[in-house]
This record gives C-alpha cells, structure tokens and sequence, in this order.
C-alpha cells in the first residue's frame, strides 16, 4: 500500500489517502466487491491486456452506491436522521435512495418530469421519495433547495463532495488491489466524481500508474475545460451516453488538472460498437456510458495514443477500464 | 475437501473425486475462474440466498469449454495429433474448437446445415473445420463417423464421456469451494454432461448438499426418465431454451438415477421471465437455457418445493444456480 504516493495533493483537494481507505472500510459491508473480467478476444481487438472493473455488475448497477453510501453513512446521527436530497435523472438518484433505506433515513429525489420510467421505478423501488420539476438544471437545483429548506434535509450533490470522490476511488483501489503493475486505467467523464476518484484511488496505489478520462464528442466540456485551463460547460447533449451529460464542478476540476493525464474523445458510432462487442463478447449488460472507456482502445492505434512507456517492458500494455454502470431500458 | 463422499459411485460411474481433481488442475490454467454473483431483489423474490456460479462468463460463453478441454488434453500425443471430431450445433462445438486450438490439433464439427449463423461464426473463429449435414440427428452422427472413418480424428462426445462430465464437474467444484453451507445446486439438464458433473462435483464437495436437474416442459425427456426408471428420448422440441434439446444417454441416466436429488419442470414463460429478470436485475447476459436454473425458484412456493429440512437451520435457504451459458444472437 502506497500511502504517501498523494503527499502533494492537499494543494488541491482535502482527499487524503487515509480518507479513501476509511470510506473503503465503511462501505465494504454495504457494496459488492465487484468481478474484474478478462477477454481473450477484446485483448486481441485492443492489443493490450484489459482488466475491466464491473460496476455494472455493483448494487444499484452502478459505481454510484460507493460515494452515496460513503457520504450518507458519513452523516452524524443528528444529520442523518432529517434524511437526504438530491436531483438526479440516473444512477445517483437510485443509489442515494438506496443507500438512505439502508441508513433508515428519508430520501427525497427531483427528478425531472422527462426521465426515463426505468429510473423512477428503481428510486420508488428503493424507497426514495420523488418531486417531479422541469427538465432543466435550473429547476433542479432550486427544487431541492426548496426541501432542504422544509426538510432540513442534507444535500447529496452527485459529485461536487468530497465523500462522494473518496467513495468512487474505491472501485479503483479494489481494481489495482487484485490487478497488478497496471500501466494506465480508464474511467468516462461527465461530472468527474468517479474520474477524479479514479485518479486518486489509482496513483494512491500506484504512482506511475496513467489515469485517463474518456468523454463522448457530443459531450466534450471536460476536455475543452483541461485545453483551456478554464472550467468549460455541457449546456445540452443528445449523446447515447446519457449518464454524461453533466460539467465539471470546480472541485472536480482541480483535481483532474492536477491528476489526469489527459482525456479522449470517442464518438456516438464508437460508443454503439464499442457497447454491443461487451455485450456480444464478454457477456455482460453495459450502459452505453460504460462503452464510452473501451471505445479508445478499440479504434487503430488506440493503444499507442494513451502514450505508456514502450519497449523498456518487453510486454503487453496492462489497462484497466472501469465499467461503470449497466442501467439501460430492456425490452 | 471430501474425497470420500463418492465412495459409493463406482457402482454406477468410473469417475473418480480424483479424476475431478485431475481435471480441474489440467484445465486451471486454460479457463476461467467464474465468479460467483448475487443480487439482493432476486433474493427477494425467492425468498432464499442465492449464489449464481456465472458460466457466461467463460471462456467460449459457456461451461462446455470445461468438459472439452479435459477431454482433449487428456489425449496422448499420438490420439492429440490425428485431431478431434464431434456433432453440435452449439456452445460444445465452439468448446471443441477453441480447446483442439489451443492443443494446437484440427477440430472437425459437424453441424447442421439450420444452425444459427452466429454458432458457425464462433466455431471458425476458433479454427474449426465445419462439415454442413442435413438437420437430423442420424446425419450429424453418420457424418462424424465418415469423419473419423477418413482422419482418425477422435470423437468428443458432449455428454457420453467420463471426461467430458468429469470436466463439467469442475463448475460446481469452484462454487462449493468459494460458497460454504449450500443446501442446494440447481442446474439445467439436458444430454445430462453438466447435471452429472453438478452432482459428482457438489456431493463430493459436501455429501449433504441436494442437487437437482431443471429442465423445459417442452423437452422432458430426463424428468420421464427418471420417473419410469426407463431412458426416454426426446425426438423434437420447439423450446426457447435451444441448448437442452438433447436426450440423455445411458451413461449420464445411470448417474442422475443414483445421485440427482429431482428434476424440476419449468414453462417457456417462466424461461423468459427467468431471463428477462436476470439481464434487467443482475446486468448479465444468459441465454435461456441458463434461466432454466433460475425458474423454479421465483414461483409461488418455489424453494419449498425443493424439499429442503427447514427449521433446523434458522437460516434463509442457501442455494446455487449454474448460469449454462450466454450465447445468445443480438442485433
């Protein structure tokens, strides 16, 4: 265990390592220790070795339940007890409504009137409490400003919190736990809770480990905010992956400024081809946000782009791509 | 381990707990290692714990790559090199194919000239040599021995052979060695190669532990079987579960006579519903010959049914469900 390898990161976040391995011991009881799998002829596609972290395979069908239940089982008795909200049209609202029944708390969700039927059920089934508003970002924020207001409940923002970051670094902790000398892991990006926690999880295991974030073309605000140096938004997407459509936060900017080693954009095209060969192939339900992390590795040259260390190895690339979710309408 | 729970099966099998043990060291380090999920809303609807041993997610996309690879490299040198040869229009053929690659032997397979493309795509990928026959179960078996008659090549039977079932067993090996205290595995049955390997494999892991055949109402032959003492056959059947169309032979009956603990019947419509439940809630693909496994347990009085002692225990049922496979077309 490499303690020390995030020595330098109190310029940018309170995250410390010591902060990932206690919400690690806090929501292990909680969470699935998630498969990672292996393909022989997705190796082959990518010319690497790829270890794929299965949070689709996780409680809720995302990564999401690690920094809720984090956050939620943060909260002191006197906190928790006036319950939780948070707006949230995907697999954030589920996990917080999830996470909240296991604390035995209320949780209130606005979701937007447009959201898909399949995530409405998951949160009534989990015992969540929903407020239907606008489908806007404006009227989300305002809506669940309002209950905190009546409520007194706590805000759960879907990344812009520290416990949620150091929540979602645990899936990458748990991949470079079972997987050794990894050379780099792919994680998407959309708010960046789970590509900041990736970097933190990842380099606090391993320092020379690449971390690197994946974006769809349609949807590419954290890319231009890492070229600009100025945080950039998503005003709106029609990407397929609908679990991306967020911008950064400052918070999360910070950290990928400092962390990341770059982003890579894939488009809609390269999202569907690469979803459907998980499917086909590795047998495992993914949403397409997922494909959007293995969509580079599949294209010419994907492997060479990332820009490990040639030669000196003698060996295959190993990559880890953390599958974040498999949460899609079936038939 | 228990090597002594089989003590009694030379009666009726030559397979040995040792022979279990051989094969699962000689294929170790040509599969994979399965994991074992579990989802909580599925545990509900049972009302039971249930421990899914994930064959879709091996290699070839289901068990048979077990028995197959046991089979082919337990061959001398001398059979090795002359080739292999069988009849399937499924997930055995592509089994055949991928472990006579890796032996670095030809792999003849005969199939139907009605076998789903998908199934032929497999096979070639892995190097196999296809002969098209007429669809009938007399031409494959005539074609294969014209085979073998021309090249020597060695019949891999999918079912009538010891280390075929010896190989499957290793399947509910690895689960009872990861699962402690199961009080039942369930399995599907059809040529009855995974069903007898599931009961030498389980009851020489745990003598107590119940295991017990699933099987189509549209293809039960075996559950006729076992009923009237008499081997039934099965000429057609239309069943959605496509990999259990096959009939058991006697070396696979003598065995379920004396282990099998039941066989359990399921309708088509709970086939689909078994599977529609298992990609939606537990983000994995199986094709319908796996939800077999699952069906009898998300009925009315399901795990009841299974005839476990209740009471004792004060503990919820502890039950595992082979998952056969995940090869299934999509779009």
């Amino acid at each position: 265990m490499a303690a020390s390898n995030l020595s330098a990161q109190n310029e940018v976040t309170a995250i410390t390592w010591e902060a990932i391995v206690e919400a690690h011991e806090r929501i292990q009881p909680l969470i699935h220790r998630t498969p990672v799998l292996t393909s022989t002829s997705l190796n082959e596609l990518a010319g690497a070795l790829l270890f794929f972290k299965c949070e689709n395979l996780q409680k809720t069908g995302s990564f999401k339940i690690r920094g809720a239940s984090n956050a939620i089982f943060s909260l002191s008795e006197g906190e928790a007890k006036r319950g939780v909200v948070t707006h949230s049209s995907g697999n954030h609202a589920a996990a917080v409504a999830r996470a909240a029944g296991w604390r035995g708390v209320p949780a209130w969700i606005v979701m937007p009137k447009n959201a898909p039927a399949v995530k409405c059920r998951a949160v009534e089934a989990y015992g969540g409490k929903i407020t239907y508003c606008e489908p806007k970002v404006s009227a989300r924020a305002e809506t669940a400003v309002r209950i905190q207001a009546e409520t007194g409940a706590v805000l759960i923002h879907p990344y812009d919190d520290d416990r949620i970051i150091a929540g979602q670094a645990t899936a990458a902790k748990e991949l470079l736990e079972e997987v050794t000398e990894l050379d780099a892991v792919l994680a998407p990006v959309s708010g960046g809770g789970l590509l900041s926690g990736t970097c933190l999880g990842a380099k606090g295991m391993r320092a020379t480990v690449r971390v690197l974030g994946c974006e769809p073309e349609r949807a590419d605000d954290a890319y231009r905010s890492l070229q600009t140096g100025v945080l950039q938004t998503q005003e709106t997407s029609d990407t397929i992956a609908d679990g991306l459509r967020a911008s950064l936060a400052p918070r999360t900017f910070a950290i990928l400024r400092k962390y990341v080693d770059g982003i890579l954009l894939v488009s809609e095209e390269e999202i569907r081809t690469a979803m459907r060969l998980v499917w086909q192939r590795m047998k495992i339900v993914i949403e397409p946000s997922s494909a959007v992390a293995l969509a580079p590795l599949l294209r010419e040259g994907g492997v060479a782009a990332l820009g490990l260390p040639t030669g000196a190895h003698g060996r295959s690339p190993r990559i880890g791509v953390i599958l974040s979710g498999g949460n899609v309408e079936m038939g």
